[in-house]
């Protein structure tokens, strides 16, 4: 199984929140697949795909993080479910999507700059440029609101905060696919040396430790920026 | 069992988000209560509080629309299921804090001035006053800023756009609590008078017409300001 993911300048940085969704749920499902790093702008994907995560398995090509996660979970059905049955499949979908469209784009303008770094230089002009378009400034500008970017990303996790206030994980007892979809995010923050986001007595720093501790530090020993 | 709810000027007139939760999970039990209106200032709730919904089942005093749901699983278990598990219940408290902090506080600005109409002339300035400084402007420039508002409403509706195209409820295939928390908001904005706030072709249109028909038509049956 190849699993094209998102590297960095230096290619043992993987800081994508969407192939961080990929490498969990691999890891949850007790699957080895091989890492083939990919930059912004390479052409090398499979079917003329132009975004990772991709995953090829045994032939069958997948994108996006939650079709490949679905596919996960429908061919190998002997390890630990990722979503729990059909309650948790829209549970899953309902936070992947809220992920993408409230926690990420509120974490962006505190991470932009420091993922540039991570850019190789061919491709740092349209990155640039795409990214000031989003963000309707610069990105040094942008990185210039950081205090009040991380005071938005709290006050954004409030949904997060009240589940894991009651249960240990997102998914409930164990950690599911949301955990994923949600980490991604911190794990995008972490691996390009974003800012700290959390107070360390928000119930979301203790929900984060256990992430980082999940799968034998898979994601606590990844390398970052810093 | 007794149900104190927020009522309007006009007192068949229940318009509040909260309010419709438990509505809908009462009905999704098969659970008779006693609604008992209640508005704004008022001072009669049992134990001292001071917000409705409040549930008062055999003795047994229960505030918030989320743990008034969760008292009816525990307590009528021969119903169906208002969470489906383990699962089910962090999804519906996820839900529900993305509500009350994302959807419903997008909404009010569109919603405020015709909410107003339907608070008593004691309480207006009350009500007023501490909706305005929410808002940052009077509840006049929010009624103008309408479109701009419904525009808004739509783009944060997203996550549960990406559910619906997927399957029939929040919950999956069967209505949950997950669904009559998002509900809420839109007969909020239904019973008041509020604008249109989804076109046609949006799935989540086909999914508030499956909610309104539910327990034969409940929620569309009833009163509204217009």
């Amino acid at each position: 199984m190849d699993f094209y993911e998102l590297a960095g300048r230096d290619p043992e940085i993987r800081f994508s929140p969407y192939c961080w969704r990929v490498r969990m749920a691999l890891a949850h499902k007790g699957v080895e697949a091989n890492p083939i790093p990919w930059h912004f702008g390479e052409n090398q994907l499979p079917d003329g795909l132009s975004a990772v995560p991709v995953l090829v398995d045994d032939g069958v090509v997948v994108a996006d993080s939650t079709e490949i996660a679905l596919h996960l979970e429908d061919r190998y059905q002997n390890g630990p479910s990722l979503f729990g049955g059909d309650g948790g499949e829209v549970h899953a979908r309902f936070i992947a999507a809220w992920a993408d469209t409230v926690l990420q784009p509120a974490l962006l303008p505190a991470l932009a700059l420091p993922i540039l770094a991570q850019v190789r230089p061919e491709a740092a002009p349209y990155y640039r440029e795409s990214r000031e378009a989003r963000l309707g400034m610069s990105l040094e500008q942008a990185a210039q609101t950081t205090d009040e970017t991380v005071e938005s990303v709290r006050a954004t996790l409030a949904p997060v905060r009240r589940v894991v206030q009651h249960s240990e994980f997102l998914g409930g007892a164990e950690p599911s696919y949301a955990d994923y979809a949600v980490f991604g995010a911190f794990q995008w923050a972490r691996c390009v040396g974003g800012p700290e986001l959390l107070a360390e007595d928000d119930p979301v720093h203790a929900w984060r430790e256990r992430m980082l501790d999940l799968f034998d530090g898979l994601a606590r020993e990844a390398k970052t920026a810093h």
